[in-house]
C-alpha cells in the first residue's frame, strides 16, 4: 500500500494520516467547500474538494470519493468514523473498484449494522444479553405481551436505530401504548424502519466496551475495555481505559466473549464490541461498531500499540505479530470529547470563530486535534474541536493530568466543554468510580459551571490586576 | 511535601511544576525581571521575582531563594537542571534552613563535581576509565612524559570544566606546549582553576549516559542508557533512548556500573552516568551529573516512570517501591532541543520575537515547552524554547514522527534547530545508527540546510498559489 485516501475530515483524519506517513504511505484527503482552510488539507500529500456541504453531497459521496481515489492512483481508502464508515455498500464498491477498504467486509458491516442480525449471528456463542425479544415488531399488544413477561421497567429501541433515537423508557404498563407508538413513529421517521426490540430496562448502567482487532489469518485479540459512562444526550463525552470496576477475571471474560462476537460475522480490521453493565457487574452484549472509534487513543495508550497502524497492516494482509498474552495494561488513560457546544445551554452547538486556540501540550498529554486559531466552526458537521487525551500510572494521575490540561487548553470564541470536563474530574461520584450513564442526569446542573465560570473570572482579574501593578514584586495566584 | 519552590524557569520549572500539581503539591515559581512574562510564573500557585537579570542577580542568588521559600511556608526545593541545581553550598544551605532539596546530598554533588575526586571515589569498583592521569597538572614537561606514555591522540581536559571549555585534542607530540598552554590559560579564566587531566584521546567517540536513581534506603535503580552522540558546539542537541547499538549484556553490564558509580558516592535521587564509547564498544566513565538532566523524558517514556515524581518520593523519604527486574523498555524515544539559533550561522543564539509560535500535537508526540507566541527570547539565558519528544514502537517510528512534528512546528520570529532536526533525521548515517559525537562536523555544512529552506518556501509559495485559485478543485501539495 503506497497511497491510501482518507474519506474524511478534522482530527480522524489528521490521525488516520499522521500514522500512514510514519509507515511510508502517500496520503490523500478529501474536503467539502466548507473545509477548504481545514488544517487536514494541508497535512495530506494531495488534497481533493468532493463537493459542497453539507455531506450528502461531499463526505458521504462514495462514489465521487472513489473516483478520486483511482485518479490518483490510490491503493486504500480509511474511512475514519462517521460519514461512510460503517456504510456497507461503500465498503463493497471500494472493492469492487481494485482498491482496499481499511475496514471490515461489506457482510459484517452489514450483519453489525442490525441489531437482529447482530443478535441473531452471536446466539450460538451464549453472548449474555439484555432479556428481552429476538425480533423486532410494530404491535402494540405483542408489546404489552413481552412486557409483562420480562417485568418493567422495559426499553424499547428501533431496530435501526443509534445515539439514543427511537428510544423509550416504560416504567408502567399503563404507559407502554402512547410510548411505543412514539417510538414507532420516531424510529421511521429516523431511520425508515419503525419496527422496534423491547428489553429489559437495565438501571444504573455503566457503558463498558471491548476494543477488538482480527487480521485475515485467523488471529483475533483484544485491547481490554474502555468506560465510555459519561454521557450527555445518549452521547459519549468522557472516556477512559481501563474501567474502574473490572478485576481481571471479568476483563479477561468479556474480552474473550467480545472476540467471540467478533467470530461470529467474521470480522477483520478494527472494531468495537458495546457491553451495557448493571450495578451487580452483569454485563450484556449491546452491539458492534465496525470501525474505529472516536476514544480509540486510550486503548492504544494503556495497550502501546497504534490501532490505526494495526488497521493498515491486516488490511494489506499481514498476520498480526502479537499474542494475546503479550498484551498488557500499562498505566490509565483518560480522554475528554472537546466539543464546540454550550454545557449552559444544554450542550447545544456553539458555533462561531476561534478567536484563541491554544493546546496544551507536556508529559502525559495528547491532543488529537483539527482545528486550528482564527477558523471558524463549521454548522455541517460534528463539533468536536479535538480529542483531549491524559494518561499517568494511576487513574488518580491522569485525572489530576486531565485537570492540569483543561485549564491550559484556551479557547475563546465559543463555549466548549472543557469547563464540565473539569466538573466531571473533580466530582466525587466519577473520582471513586461510582457513577453510572445516569451521571449527567444525577449530578450536573449549569449553576454548578456557571460557580466555576464565574472563579476563573475572578482569577483572569486577579492576574491582570497584578500585570497593572508590576512594580510590585510577589505575585501570588489564587488556585483554580 | 505540601508545597515546592522550583528554582528554576522556562521549560524546566513547567515540568516539574506539572507534576508537584499531579502530586497535589502547592508550587512557587521565582524570575527574573526579564522573565516577567514568561508562562511558568502563571503555572505556578504563587510566585516571587527574586531580582534583575543577569543570573547572578536572580537564579543564582541562593539566599534570596532561600529566604523566598521560607517566607511562603515551602517544604522543598527543585533546583531543574543548570543554576543551582549541582551547587553542592546551595543543597547544604536549604537542608540547613530546615527545607528539603530535592536532589543528592551536597557530598555527592562534591565528590562527582570534581572529575578527580570523583575518579578517586570510584576507583575501587573497577569501571572503566578512558586511560590517562589519576592527578590534575599544570606541568609541561610532566605531560610530554604522561602524553608518550599513553599515546597520540590524546585529550587535554580542565579538571573543573564542562562544555567542552578547557578541552583540547593534541594528535602530534610538536603540538602538546602550545595546546597544553592554551588549555590551561582558557580553564583558568573560565573556571578559576588552570589545573588539567591528559588522558587517551578516544576517536569515533559515542556518548551514551545511564539514568540512575537512588533513594535513601539503599535502593539504587538504572533506568537504561541515553544516546546523546549528535552534538553541536560540544553540546547535545538530539537524544534518544534506548541507544541503537547496545545490546542487552552491555546494557546490563552498563547499568550496573553505573548503579556503582552512584554508590560510590552514596548517591540519592536523579543522577546521570555518562560514559564514553568506543568504536569497539568499549565504554569509559566520564562523570556524573548529579541532578535531573535536559534529556530525561527520553527515559521517562521508554521506562514509562516519571523521574520527578520520583525525586519527590525519594527526597520525602520514600522508598522505590520498583525493582530493577521490573523495568522493561518500551518501543523508542526520540528528542530534539528546540533551540532560538542559527543552524546556517554556527549555531549561534538567535533572538527576537516570537511572532508566531505553534507546538505540533499528537500521538506519540510530546513537547515540554517553556515559550508562548508574542514572548521576547531572552537573551541572558539558554536560547532553548522546548524539547520536541517524539515516540514509538521502533526507531524508525520514532525518527518519522519526529519529521512530522518538525513539520507541524511553527516558528516564526527566531531562527531554531527545528531544520537541523530534519536534517539529522533524514540523514543516512543518523539512521542507520552509525554516527559518533562527530556527526556535524563530519556530515553536516550549511548550505544543505539552505536547500531544505529553498524547498520549503517553494513549498509556501505553491500553496499561496493554490489558494489563490479556489476555483480549482485539486490542490495538490508536494511533499516537503
Amino acid at each position: 500500500m503506497k497511497k491510501i485516501l482518507v474519506a474524511n475530515r478534522g482530527e480522524i483524519a489528521i490521525r488516520v494520516m499522521r500514522t500512514a506517513k510514519k509507515m511510508g504511505i502517500k496520503t490523500v484527503a478529501v474536503f467539502s467547500e466548507a473545509d477548504r482552510n481545514s488544517p487536514h488539507i494541508r497535512f495530506a500529500d494531495e488534497a481533493v474538494c468532493i463537493g459542497p456541504p453539507p455531506s450528502n453531497q461531499s463526505y458521504l459521496r462514495g462514489d465521487k470519493i472513489i473516483e478520486v481515489a483511482k485518479s490518483l492512483n490510490v491503493d486504500g481508502i480509511h474511512p475514519g468514523y462517521g460519514f461512510l464508515s460503517e456504510n456497507a455498500d461503500f465498503a463493497e464498491a471500494v472493492e469492487k473498484n481494485g482498491l482496499t477498504f481499511i475496514g471490515p467486509k461489506s457482510h459484517a458491516i452489514r450483519v453489525m449494522g442490525s441489531k437482529l442480525a447482530a443478535k441473531e449471528a452471536v446466539k450460538k456463542y451464549q453472548i449474555p444479553m439484555v432479556p428481552g425479544i429476538d425480533e423486532a415488531i410494530t404491535d402494540v399488544d405483542k408489546a404489552h405481551e413481552i412486557a409483562k413477561e420480562i417485568g418493567f421497567p422495559v426499553l424499547i429501541k428501533a431496530s435501526a436505530g443509534g445515539g439514543g433515537k427511537g428510544m423509550r423508557i416504560v416504567e408502567r404498563e399503563k404507559d407502554l401504548a402512547s410510548q411505543m407508538t412514539r417510538a414507532i413513529s420516531e424510529a421511521t421517521s429516523a431511520f425508515g424502519d419503525g419496527s422496534v426490540f423491547i428489553e429489559k430496562y437495565v438501571t444504573s448502567p455503566r457503558h463498558i466496551e471491548i476494543q477488538v482487532l482480527a487480521d485475515q489469518h485467523g488471529n483475533t485479540l483484544h485491547f481490554f475495555e474502555r468506560e465510555c459512562s459519561i454521557q450527555r444526550r445518549h452521547q459519549k463525552v468522557v472516556e477512559e481505559a481501563p474501567s474502574s470496576i473490572l478485576g481481571p477475571e471479568l476483563r479477561q471474560e468479556m474480552g474473550e466473549a467480545a472476540i467471540k462476537v467478533a467470530q461470529a460475522c467474521d470480522y477483520i480490521g478494527a472494531g468495537t464490541v458495546e457491553f451495557l453493565m448493571d450495578a451487580d457487574h452483569n454485563y450484556y452484549f449491546l452491539e458492534m461498531n465496525t470501525r474505529l472509534q472516536v476514544e480509540h487513543p486510550v486503548s492504544e495508550i494503556i495497550a502501546g500499540v497504534d490501532l490505526v497502524e494495526l488497521q493498515i497492516k491486516v488490511a494489506r494482509g499481514e498476520a498480526l505479530n502479537i499474542k494475546q498474552t503479550d498484551l498488557k495494561i500499562h498505566g490509565h488513560a483518560m480522554e475528554l470529547r472537546v466539543y464546540a457546544e454550550d454545557p449552559l445551554n444544554d450542550f447545544l452547538p456553539s458555533v462561531g470563530t476561534l478567536e484563541r486556540y491554544r493546546l496544551p501540550v507536556g508529559p502525559g498529554i495528547r491532543v488529537d486535534n483539527g482545528f486550528e486559531e482564527g477558523m471558524d466552526i463549521p454548522i455541517y458537521y460534528d463539533p468536536m474541536l479535538s480529542k483531549l487525551i491524559t494518561y499517568g500510572q494511576t487513574r488518580e494521575e491522569a485525572i489530576e493530568l486531565m485537570i492540569q490540561a483543561i485549564a491550559n487548553y484556551e479557547v475563546k470564541g465559543v463555549e466548549t466543554t472543557l469547563a464540565f470536563g473539569t466538573f466531571v474530574m473533580q466530582h466525587e461520584a466519577f473520582r471513586s468510580g461510582n457513577f453510572d450513564t445516569h451521571f449527567v442526569k444525577d449530578h450536573y446542573a449549569p449553576e454548578k459551571l456557571q460557580e466555576q465560570r464565574r472563579a476563573k473570572a475572578r482569577l483572569a482579574a486577579l492576574i491582570a490586576l497584578n500585570h497593572y501593578f508590576q512594580g510590585q514584586k510577589t505575585i501570588r495566584l489564587p488556585k483554580n
